[in-house]
């Protein structure tokens, strides 16, 4: 069973981490980048926090709930992927299996793999019963919603103190999603649609109030796991106010594609997505390794 | 300047291409998807087509264009900034610069960097300048609109046939944009929006059409360059017949992180997002170069 | 079965790759790469040609002895692999397989996967066969020979024009492999041993050699295919004439673990192995697409 | 400057290792070398550790010179930088810079880089200063020596605690190098055999020590630390014994370029290089925050 990282369990690693400056390669630019974040946070600046659908489903979901628990990010900005994976292991567990696994095999039995993660069909069965209330009601309230406001509602509807969305509802912190219908709440606003014709989700809703923020912030953050259009969204709204202040990459893209995941930060300084001035670096690795360390480092209060 | 690779250009080197069957490592698995490719159309499947935006600032937008020109795809799934590239480079050029270029200086001079291509600041003050009138025209419409109406629009207002929006609206190839906000268009739409209020983007809109293409059609194939939310909405949406009956994957992304952008094509058997039967392969490479490649050996008309 | 890829193959795609300076990303870099590679030639440097033994497994090592018999490339620094795959496949061929093969299975039926490509077992054997009578001719001449002078005998001793050694030998081009002892060749010195106890080979005879070669060069230019000691001693021989005025990288691997295989032809320039009026470039790719492209590009005559 | 990490920090990470086998992703699959490594080290197997030469510029060196000290591993296979890198911090440290600095202006300051390790010429000078009476002893002595005799001769001369090679030679762990004269070691016989024409390494001479130490064992395991000749060397010489009982391989290459390098644990299965019945795993990710969280979950006495 996927079991979700405490926050003692990483902290318990902030021995190793504080020697990591002096050991040369990915240690010491998770040193650097632990380095601006604690700079970021110490400077007020308005975090936005963005991470990939899989992490979601991974043990770091647990590390995600505790910064929002303790308002340590101010947005969230992810995929639709993710908001599923928080929801549904709010109710049901994901399983530990291996990445060389038989994918016909595991389709006959109704198990979904993401990397060696399994989520058996039952899981996805439990979210239509579970979301379709959900659309209900937003519909009843409003017809067309915005993303943030579904999440805001996911949120509402669980009770599990490892899901973000939890504490995301409940701290007032707004999750956008670009892409919201980029999966099973597509599938099933498909379904929804069938009956409630008029129900809808407009994402330049969404729009006004991430804009708001940027605009209205005094210095911003960005803590930017992996790629796609959780990073790009985040990046971009900031050109609005001429760029992240301090910006964090962790991820496992590279750059010599032209990619927008594998960008390196320096990139996102010629868009002025980043700051001229910024404190930003690029760590490569993988999440549920580096982050856990990465926050073994953070200063939180 | 960037410019736009043509068919005949790709079609030269058919020769080599012929040879690679036997060549092995990459050169092998292309051939191998271009034979899935050459069935998959021999068995007349809808094909969705996907790809990333930094490929439409490259020399592949030519190849694209062709491909919607042909009718040889019949569903387009990418992002906002495909749209924003492929529309923008239908009035002004990109640049060639260099991966390694400063970034600072770049910003100084308004320019940005896409890899090792330069888009000029005045770049976009163009988009705006045409964008705007097209959400006006829709606004008065409809209010609320699709992504893949307002790609229709954008299509039916540039006059160049290396655009493959252009070729979409005159060919009737739905461009479906599930992140459509993730950009300068979401940008924009939130200045227009400050005047017309209730002008509106309702992703849910799309699924209606595309969930119905989904479904009637006897056979599917995907040709998936890249990543991100592109490639998993088109696989995604195929749960709904029983998977994909081929795919073809040339991606620059690896699975060990269990990224969606980075998993195999055998990893969306298990989902049901290609099918158990299916022929399916995922070619490791970037695009610019393997694409060109690909084209080289299918069998148009 | 795996062929051998022809020259006239690579050649028939010199129309594509003429379109790949402005298409971006690699393609636009393949280009560069291509044109310093001419400007070496051009500039009657001595080019030392690097490559990791896979390569030779697959369809490129026609195009290496190609090369070799044009007298194109003046030294080749190789690995042991390189030089078994090379004499072994002029008695007998690989095949064919796929990545994902059972190796288990594999195993049990005696065959070695290399990615996609198969060796059986006997080919093997059948190296045991033809490199003792080798072994015993160098020793019976001078008891202790040079990886160089072993390298040259293995090329005396093959009849095919697709073996690069068959070529190097032919035309006096050394072949130095510094790494001599690591595969079948130092298994097979072992059990040669054990009958000729004063059979020796002394790697730092070639030194004199290559020395000389480098420091008598007007110019030098490298085409460094993958990493490793290959590349590794190429360039680290340079640096004792202030390092390679022109250089060519093509590669997979990523600089961000500070490996030497990753690293970017910029920090060869820090070493002095790379001179720092030097065009040089690092081609990210895969050998069996990109080489038989950048041989496209090639002036030979 | 680089400080090499002590057993003590890595070991500080372990509660959070503890919560790793549950994560997910890469996190699980560290967990599962850490067992298997523990495994193979109560199973009394002879431990082949390998790594490369840019590790030991980096603070990992401390804890393979712990892993030495413990007589934790019984045979080293590395390269030769390994060795130099190795020996000269021994004497004077290394400085860390910055993966994206001005190589030019490096070079003209006279300091090398590694990724971001800075290695000012002084320290090649000094080993230049310290080497050749090593070479003149040894010669004085033999002749012509192994590689494994020069590498013993180094650490009997270094009084650095975090030295490898101080710990190999005092507790007689064998140090192979196949690619002995690949770095300053090679430039350096190059120039001392110049007044010592008779001073050779014969490379064979190492075969009998391995293969006799390989043959003799119950179990052998390897811990695989990157690619290149040391893994290659470690892997083939297991063949003889059909294969490795135990292995893990931490590595940042990939299996998709049919390189050795990137091949999986499991590639090497086909070969008899590691055992069919074998635990074996493959962990991605970058060895200086990979390899003390390894060291965080091992059972050392």
């Amino acid at each position: 069973m996927i079991n979700d990282l405490k926050l003692e369990d990483a902290q318990s690693a902030a021995n190793l981490v504080s020697k990591f400056p002096n050991a040369g390669f990915q240690a010491s630019k998770l040193s650097q980048a632990i380095e601006i974040a604690n700079k970021m946070k110490k400077e007020k600046s308005t975090i936005y926090f963005t991470f990939t659908a899989n992490m979601v489903a991974s043990g770091l979901r647990g590390l995600f709930a505790e910064l929002c628990k303790r308002k340590y990010v101010d947005v969230i900005i992810t995929t639709a992927g993710a908001l599923e994976h928080d929801f549904i292991r709010s109710f049901a567990p994901y399983e530990l299996g291996d990445f060389q696994m038989d994918d016909t095999q595991l389709h006959k039995k109704g198990i979904n793999r993401i990397g060696n993660i399994l989520v058996p069909n039952e899981r996805y069965e439990l979210f239509e019963k579970k979301i379709l209330p959900i659309f209900e009601k937003l519909w009843n309230e409003k017809k067309t919603i915005s993303p943030s406001e579904l999440a805001f509602e996911m949120g509402a509807n669980v009770k599990d103190e490892n899901s973000f969305l939890y504490w995301c509802s409940r701290n007032q912190i707004p999750v956008f999603c670009p892409g919201i219908t980029d999966g099973a709440i597509g599938l099933q606003t498909y379904f929804f649609k069938q009956k409630r014709k008029d129900f809808g989700i407009d994402v330049t809703k969404d729009m006004n109030q991430l804009a708001s923020i940027t605009l209205n912030a005094e210095k911003t953050g960005g803590i930017i796991l992996g790629g796609g259009i959780s990073k790009h969204h985040a990046i971009g709204v900031n050109i609005m106010r001429g760029g992240f202040n301090y910006a964090v990459y962790i991820t496992t893209a590279q750059p010599w594609d032209g990619s927008l995941s594998g960008a390196r930060s320096t990139e996102a300084v010629s868009w002025g997505k980043i700051s001229e001035k910024a404190n930003h670096i690029t760590v490569d690795g993988e999440a549920t390794i580096l982050f856990p360390l990465f926050i073994a480092g953070l200063i939180l209060k």
